[in-house]
């Protein structure tokens, strides 16, 4: 697991830059025999499409997504998945200040200090759109959890200050903000109108709840499921924070509250109560996973910022063209993305943890 | 990265059960001519060695550590570095319920799952005890980071309800609990002894801010450097959420607020504020680097605790002996040892990462 | 290193099958700065492309790579590279007995057992075409190599029972199968000429000789130089031995003549002959590696063939179409850019191996 | 898979130097539930122990295995296995020249290169008593193989020019060459009696027979069975070629010949012939697997040859002390056990190949 790549044995591989030919993945570790087509993998890039609603930038791109290798007669084959999408929107153009100024709040300072230049064009490789590749994986991965019986729900669960008060799962893709709360979400773009009025920029929480996870999964220790999914989250641009279960609010509470008891119910061993977020000591119970990332404001804002250029002149940057008054929505099926990837993973990565089973196996 | 090791250049395996014969750490990836003594791992140790104060367990262990390969005449020679520490608190005992009950809060049942059987002796694999061989591994890279002039200083932020509300270095040192703040403390110790009163325990939040670092360190993508942090703190046992720089802060922050600005000091590009915690784009800007780990109360109590048995027959569970009301003094030179292997990774990770610098190095 | 990827830092992931949309590779740990444009990587693939002698299928491809990511203004962005050729001549045909046989020779049954089933075009992933990925990658690996003074020559030392005996550098390039002895080459043509008339193949050995390599690379127990090459060069097709140095010939020789004494030369410490190929205990000692790999005759013959079917019914198969009588002069530059690769690969991973390199590294 | 660590989920680390205090191993991925002792591995560590014929050196060490941690109540928990061998001929002495010159066939030049000195004692971590590590870790690995049905069976094929003329399985370990032919045992023994009274050394071949491999392990592509396996037994210090199957045979073959037929027996598909070795594309066959490493004469001879001082000042060097006359015999157990370390990794990254399977894993 290093650089451009996350995970063991599903192992994902991204490229591509904001403004360059095409962006794309290498999904490496998938099973033979999963039914595969690229209208599975375009249903999860139209969550994150740009242009659905007047608070998501209107750059019109399809992000048709191209299936070049690893499935053969609708099934995949078991060797890489390369997955394509081409970049449409790549007229040149001038970039102005942004060629040779650092923008607040964004990499291009430290790209220059790790690499002595950058393609500053749009963000070049630390754009948004790099997640194109992270979801395109997370479709294949989330077919995976299905074939499983395991299901993520995703969804926002505040932005800025408006936080969700009620939950109806129904309600989360009938609103712009994928918030389970139709009065939040329009709090939530009461918000954002007055934010973009001040020509400023929200965050929010982007909550994410598994269920149906297989008890057993994760490693005890430095690859513990929770450690997992925390850098699996945290490596999504904006992301500041990574809450597991009850996250945060462990840290006031006692341990006779916190400590989930166990039953019986059914025959079967169940807990009492879920604040550990269905991984306990770093191995999934097999009760719901819940997590949440924190996402900050959009770093983009067309009032004026102080920063320097490369030459270490002061300059008063003023942003241009449109930009989202907030990326949490689109960033809800990133999150979900990542965290079926992680799961996936983690699913092949158990099954070599008893010799009993392992004897079976083979001897099938 | 996988199962027992953490790190892709500067490697840590760590090995060994709270009960078993002895607990370690293998460190590959070490460069060779750093002094290194016993010395210098032990100062590490002792400071999560428990007994210190009446707020840790009693157990009188000396947790001693022998090196057993890869220093000669007092430097590393770039071969693995062999690390051991015996269990002299090994007698057979009665362990009663818990070998066949589930403690709540503990890992008992999800090894169980996940392996079929386990070793219930003070929690096996499980138990905090093998985050010694995390610190020793992170006594060696703090030393690496110290010949970089890079320094971290951790402390404890808040105890329960108990935050602190000043900051003074030299007082961390002097007080049971780590905190920069000595009244804090007090009520930190007024607030356990209550916890303690009513057989139950507390959480808390330790701090680690990380001066001199380099900017450049990190990978874009999936490897960023608050990725890799997030990744090395939640997989330290009772860790339940991890904050870098205003962390879950920002969600209602705005971006003209958030946005660190640039200016010129000194002729050098620096920061006009750090909401970012020193890591832009998921790669070090040479700013401070800020990281917070929230820590859930002890989960062994002495009050009696609903559960169930192997068998699935229900049971009142008490757990006896003297257990910390708290483990997050405890865990405080855990979460930098953590820090620090994570820096030392990032490193040697990014030296190649200019093709001048690489020519530059060879020709020399 | 797993699966469908090679290299720790200069890490290489090819990715398609024969007659699938596409093949590529991604290009991970590219140092930034690199000059790099499609030119330099059309040269090596024109090295392995068909239909350059009556010895090579006639497939008229032009196999002409697209780079798609990590290059911006001519140089690299130490962002992944992402390479592709589309295959063009993906015309619809009837495979016949090769969709339900077992080609002898060929992974058809092991793919069927390893996946269930697969992707029977032109072998799928088990083809030759895979290894335009490499070669891709392979030409970047040269690129770096060039830029620090090391260079690699890449031969045919044998084809059949003909073995070159003469050696000049000149007229590698001047003959169909890359052999530096010009009467050599006229004696292989002759031999090929009588096995295409027997409907047969033939199998040869690929030298390859690295110069200018800095003493140091490689690790000293598992990663040894030797080590990853074996690796690297047995992971080509067609490959059944791999030797370095003296190779077999080591083991009937005595320590007496095999062992390579020093002196110093110039000032310079420098061994008196070069039986171990330039790496000592897996770590390049400064001299030219020296390296041999033995390749099997083409499995595809147009005899009949006694196989079966995967219903198990006897079959006796004909291969029609054109197939190439022996692979190795095509499988030259596929050895090189192995040897590149894990070269590069080495040079990376060597960086941080001494501490005061690391100071330096940073201090500067 | 990097530096002082082998495999990709059953991962082997070895640690320690030839006069350090001791030198062990960490396997970490062994499912849990094996029987495993103490006993099982000092088997394995008795057939490369020193002093068993006058062909190898006389060093009186124990070698005695300790487990320190992954096996609780005889059977492995499923968390890391450290085993350590303590060095107990470590007294001090003086190593005269061998400090600071550089023996000819020995790592010592290139250690001073990579790291900028070395431990000089008994070659130090370039010591063939690094594959103690090894070894105890292939007795595990072995254990596991045996459970599933897989068998080895590794012996000494020649030695010098003294080559087997026949099989017999009893009697491999009935002389001191594990020959599995009596009369060359005997021709072995005059030839080293010649080599020792020459002041002088031989290597020879060792083969490697793998029986009961299910179908379908290896990765297709650069983790091919066949080169995990060379990458294994190229790691091993002396070993300068590796063969699988007819190896460097093939190339002098023809298709026809080469190629392996299939047919049905007993409703069962088998091959008509072997040549490939059990490994067709990469991937095991099910049929025997067949491995040789060329080993080279033991460097270390008592007369004197011609080396540098560090000083770049001529020496002739005269090694004194006992050395193995040919360290082929005890190298035997250190081959079996890089490929039982080998087959053990790739047969649980396999589990995941095919989604059915992995459905049925899951759904049990």
């Amino acid at each position: 697991m290093s650089q451009s790549s996350f995970g063991n044995k599903f192992k994902v591989t991204t490229w591509g830059e904001s403004h360059g030919k095409a962006l794309g993945a290498v999904i490496d570790g998938c099973p033979a025999g999963l039914p595969l087509c690229e209208e599975d993998i375009q249903k999860f890039l139209d969550r994150r499409k740009p242009g659905q609603s007047r608070y998501t930038t209107a750059r019109k791109e399809g992000d048709l997504v191209e299936i070049l290798s690893g499935v053969f007669e609708g099934k995949t084959t078991g060797t890489p998945i390369s997955l394509m999408v081409r970049n449409t929107d790549q007229r040149s153009r001038d970039y102005g200040n942004i060629a040779y100024s650092y923008r607040p709040g964004h990499a291009d300072y430290t790209f220059d200090q790790k690499y002595g230049f950058r393609d500053y064009r749009g963000g070049g490789r630390s754009s948004g759109r790099e997640t194109i590749g992270r979801v395109a994986a997370g479709a294949i991965a989330s077919k995976i959890l299905e074939e499983l019986g395991i299901s993520i729900c995703t969804y926002t669960r505040s932005i800025g200050p408006v936080e969700i008060a009620s939950f109806n799962k129904e309600e989360i893709h009938q609103n712009a903000f994928y918030m389970p709360d139709a009065q939040a979400a329009v709090k939530a773009g009461e918000y954002l109108e007055e934010c973009m009025k001040n020509q400023d920029s929200a965050g929010g929480v982007i909550e994410c709840r598994i269920t149906g996870t297989p008890a057993g999964l994760g490693e005890p220790v430095f690859d513990k499921l929770s450690a997992l999914l925390a850098h699996a989250l945290m490596s999504i641009g904006a992301v500041k924070a990574v809450e597991i279960g009850d996250g945060i609010a462990v840290t006031s509470s006692n341990g006779s509250t916190d400590n989930d008891g166990f039953t019986v119910k059914d025959g079967e061993i169940i807990k009492t109560s879920n604040h550990a977020g269905g991984i306990m000591g770093g191995i999934s119970d097999g009760s719901e996973i819940i997590l949440r990332a924190h996402i900050k404001p959009t770093p983009s804002i067309s009032q004026p910022q102080q920063t320097v250029t490369k030459d270490k002149e002061p300059l008063s940057l003023e942003i241009h063209g449109r930009h989202d008054p907030v990326i949490v929505p689109r960033a809800v099926v990133v999150v979900e993305s990542m965290a079926a990837i992680t799961l996936a993973d983690a699913l092949f990565v158990n099954m070599s943890s008893q010799m009993d089973k392992v004897r079976d196996f083979y001897r099938k």
